[in-house]
C-alpha cells in the first residue's frame, strides 16, 4: 500500500527560511519516504522573487503582453532559453534548465506580496539535494526529495505536476527487456516515476489551502539521477517546435 | 491521508470476463473510492484484440514499418484519425477518440497470445460507466472509475498514466477565480485531477507483475464528466502538429 500525507501547518515561506527544519517539525519521516515539495515554496525560501517595479520591459515583452503587464512578460523572456509557441499573452518557453512549460515557469500567484513574481529555482536538483541532506541531518532519515511544479501538456487540458528537481529518487524506471506476464518482451517501456510521484503528491497539495509539501510512503523509488534525466534529449525530440523562421 | 492499494491476484483477463466481478472479489470498495484500471485489462475483456495473421498491410504501413512488422503499423493506421508525427517505425497519432499518443494506443505487449495486438476500448468512457454500474450492483459502493493508459509526452522522457475513460470522477478541477493564501486570484489554473489519479495508481500497477487495477481512497474526486473533457479543444491546441503538406 502507498500512503500520501500532506505536511500541514507550514507557515508562509520567506527568503532564508530553513525549509527542511520547518518540514522536519511537522512530518514524521522514515527511510524510503519521498518528500515532494512545491517549487514555489523552494523558490521563495531561496529568494527567487522578482519585484515587477524593478523591471523595465523591452519592446518584445510589450508585444507579447497583448495588453497584460509587459513587465511580467519581460521576466518570462529573461527566464527563457527559447520560445516554443506564443499566442500573446500566452508563452510556452524552454527554460534555462531545459524544461518546456508555460511562462518559463514564472508564476504570478502565491507570490510573497503583490506585484512580485516567483521564478523557478536556479538549480532545482541542487535545491532537492540540499533539502535531502539537511533533512537527513535533522531526522536521520534516508529519504528522496522531489521539487515539483504544475505543467500544462500539449493536446490535454489541465496541468499535472512533474519533477523539476530531485535527489535520492530514481527519475525513470526502464522496463526495456523485461517480460510481461505473457512472456512478451517490453520494448521501450520507460516510466517517468518521479513525475508520477509529483502528480500523486499534488492530490494532497492545496494551491488554495497553502499546503506545499507531502510525504509519499511505500514506493520503492530510491535511486540516483537528476530531473535532467526527465528532459527529452534534443535529438529524440519530435516536438521541438521551432518558431516561424525569419 | 490518501491510500493507494493494488488489486492483487487478478487472473489473466480474457474476452467476456466479468471484470467488475473479478475486482469485487479481490478489493474492498467504499463510497468515494476511485478504482483505476489499466486500459489493457478493459480492452481484453471487451475483445479489442487483433490477430496480426488476419491483417493485410497497405503500402503506407510498409513504409512506416521501417523493417518492423508492417501488419502492426497497418493496425495503427486503422486506429488513427490523423498522424501527428512519424519517425518510422515510431508513429504519434490522434486516435478516433481524440487522444494523441504513440501507436494510436495499439499495444503489442501483454497481448493474450503471441502475434496479437490490443486496441484501446471503442468507447473508454462507456467502459468506465459500465464497470462503475456493475460494481455498484455487486458491492453497493458509490465509486469513481478511471480507465488509464501510459502516454509519452513531448519534451519529457518516459510515460505517465492518464485517464482515457472515466465515470463518476471529476476530470478537471478549475481553480480559476479562487484565491491563494496571499489573496491573489488564480488565473487559468485547471488541474487534470483524473490524470493525476491515473499516475498515482500507476505507482502500484505492475506492468511486469500483472497488476492491472488499484483503489485510491481519500481523494475528494467524485463528480461528473468524461475523459473527452481532458482532450484539448482543437481551437486552443498550440501543438496540432500538421504533417508536412502536399
Amino acid at each position: 500500500m502507498i500512503t500520501i500525507e500532506p505536511v500541514e501547518g507550514l507557515p508562509e515561506i520567506r527568503e532564508g527560511d530553513d525549509l527542511a527544519a520547518l518540514i522536519a517539525e511537522r512530518a514524521e519521516l522514515r527511510d524510503g519516504d519521498v518528500l515532494v515539495i512545491a517549487q514555489k515554496a523552494v523558490s521563495k525560501a531561496e529568494g527567487r522573487v522578482v519585484r515587477l517595479a524593478e523591471i523595465e520591459p523591452s519592446a518584445e515583452a510589450g508585444e507579447l503582453a497583448a495588453g497584460e503587464d509587459p513587465r511580467r512578460l519581460e521576466v518570462i523572456l529573461r527566464e527563457s532559453r527559447r520560445l516554443v509557441r506564443t499566442r500573446p499573452p500566452l508563452v510556452i518557453a524552454e527554460t534555462r534548465h531545459g524544461f518546456v512549460c508555460a511562462s518559463a515557469g514564472v508564476d504570478s500567484s502565491n507570490g510573497p506580496e503583490p506585484d512580485t513574481v516567483v521564478l523557478l529555482p536556479e538549480d532545482p536538483d541542487a535545491s532537492a539535494a540540499r533539502l535531502r541532506e539537511r533533512l537527513r541531518e535533522l531526522t536521520g532519515a534516508e529519504i528522496g526529495v522531489i521539487v515539483s511544479d504544475s505543467f500544462g501538456r500539449p493536446w490535454r487540458q489541465g496541468t499535472t505536476d512533474v519533477a523539476i528537481g530531485l535527489a535520492g529518487v530514481q527519475p525513470l524506471v526502464d522496463l526495456t527487456g523485461e517480460r510481461d506476464p505473457a512472456g512478451y518482451e517490453l520494448h521501450a517501456t520507460v516510466i517517468a516515476l518521479a513525475d508520477e510521484l509529483a502528480s500523486a503528491a499534488e492530490l494532497v497539495l492545496g494551491k488554495t489551502r497553502g499546503i506545499p509539501a507531502a510525504v509519499i510512503r511505500g514506493v520503492d523509488a530510491a535511486g540516483e539521477g537528476t530531473a535532467q534525466d526527465l528532459v527529452m534529449p534534443r535529438e529524440r525530440d519530435l516536438f521541438r517546435g521551432e518558431e516561424p523562421g525569419p
